[in-house]
């Protein structure tokens, strides 16, 4: 969805709040920079707020400074519990937000904690979109997110022009909040299920000694390919387990979905299996390693060696 | 890889058998008779050979009558056991191929069995081509199947024009049997985990009521999009289980790969949680079906509509 002219420059003199300037966060906010907006952002990190500052934002020591003058206050942090600090905690922004301003939250969370979330804060006339994102720091920088979004139609307007400066793709997925994280969990459990078993089946063909580079050349066009094949395999054919993204996010992730799954009575064993194995590599020390670290786990169980050693 | 005209020229005389004569190998013989082969098959299902004699091609009654005068033999049956059978059972070919043909054996098996065929087979002089499809009925029919090959440089040379008369891809994986087989596993054991795993994500998003059209939308633009989501959820939208590739295929498949892991004392956690399901599938009546099935046990297993109802 492209921004049209008319909507920039209205959006120019908009103040819009970014909290939690991490890798995400950062590009997020330097894409609303580039759209014309006035941006508050806070973080943890002074050296995050500083970079912030030069390119042309504006600094804030808490949440609730950050979001005074704000009409839209797009929230970037880790998880639930961070999620729900940062609106109901000290210094929290549930109660010093402007009364008719929009929280956008970004991360990742099972769909029921955002609908109570979203709740809590509705109750004061306050809006709430439920906005997962995907696509990464580069894309995050370059305003190409994809971004899932759902919640009150009023919500979603409120936060229309932020949302296209940071995306490629605004998914607009339902009148309420919990319905995008829903889907997210969905994209999460594929995800995280098929980072597993890229890394399974490449030690496997390491182990009977065949051409790695070969293998991924033949399944990366073959009907065994995905996305995830297809991105993670290189770290592993390149041993660079620099994190893109770590094995702990699946950690996280995949343990939303087991909690969701066992409150439904709804078995998922392709997940539980996934999860048992990032769980292995974050037992091991490589919690915070690439989640293509998960060869290394099977590799380590069966005695191959992933570099032809 | 095209064939040069000089080459269809002199193939158009040479004499290929085809062992098995159902979706696959039918489609398989008429690629060949387009491109000019003299094709002469066999297959226990005689309305199968009468199909063939239709399309112009010769009927045998036994696999060494209709391998009697081809220096090309394919064998295109159904697993491991059967290319046994068509070798060195009853009326079998090892001993009546001419002396110098090539034995080209379509099946997915294990590695280390597609050594030992070759071997035996190779004793007598006879050339092997390890030599693994994939792409389906309407891709055998119209000569644009993905043909995985190994085996000694002259049974690659002897089956040529014939694997480029059937395939739009042949990837020549190594210079012997056994090789080819190994990347076949690799793709079936990425492809068995992938549809299970979208069975079961797509059956989660069922259970929470989401727009299942959306969520295929949203999926095949995102990171937790596969080969197989792609392709196969779209049944489980139309409700269209009609077997395209069974669910026995992936009982069989994945089977040879626990076997294989097994014997290398190699942990494939995603792999046997995958297996379970279809034998779950095949356990309770969907053998014969539609792989995508899968999503019909974790609905049966949760209580939850695939169908809106």
């Amino acid at each position: 969805m492209e921004t049209a002219p008319e909507d920039a420059g209205e959006a120019s003199s908009a103040r819009v709040a970014v909290i939690g300037l991490g890798s995400m966060g950062k590009g997020m906010a330097s894409s609303l920079l580039r759209a014309g907006f006035d941006v508050c952002g806070v973080d943890v990190s002074e050296a995050a707020v500083a970079q912030l500052e030069a390119l042309g934002g504006r600094a804030a020591t808490t949440p609730a400074e950050a979001t005074s003058q704000a009409p839209v206050v797009i929230s970037v942090v880790v998880n639930a519990e961070q999620t729900e600090t940062v609106l109901f905690g000290e210094h929290g922004v549930a109660e010093t937000m402007l009364p008719d301003a929009v929280f956008v939250s970004c991360a990742t969370m099972a769909p029921e904690v955002a609908r109570t979330l979203a709740a809590r804060l509705e109750s004061s006339g306050r809006l709430f979109v439920d906005a997962p994102v995907s696509g990464g720091a580069a894309r995050a920088a370059s305003g190409e997110l994809t971004i899932l979004a759902s919640g009150s139609p009023q919500a979603i307007d409120r936060a229309r022009t932020a949302l296209d400066a940071m995306a490629a793709t605004v998914h607009e997925l339902g009148n309420e909040a919990g319905i995008a994280a829903a889907f997210k969990m969905i994209n999460q459990l594929l995800a995280g299920v098929h980072i597993a078993a890229a890394c399974e089946a490449i030690t496997l063909a390491a182990r009977q000694n065949l051409d790695l580079r070969k293998v991924y050349e033949v399944i990366t066009a073959s009907a065994g390919n995905s996305w995830m094949f297809e991105n993670r395999v290189p770290h592993i054919l390149d041993n660079d387990y620099t994190p893109l993204s770590a094995v702990d996010i699946f950690v996280k992730d995949l343990g939303i979905i087991q909690s969701m799954a066992r409150d439904y009575r709804f078995p998922v064993p392709l997940a539980a299996a996934a999860l048992q194995m990032y769980l292995a590599a974050s037992g091991s020390g490589m919690g915070k390693d690439d989640d293509s670290s998960l060869a290394k786990v099977y590799a380590h169980l069966s005695a191959t060696s992933l570099t032809g050693g």
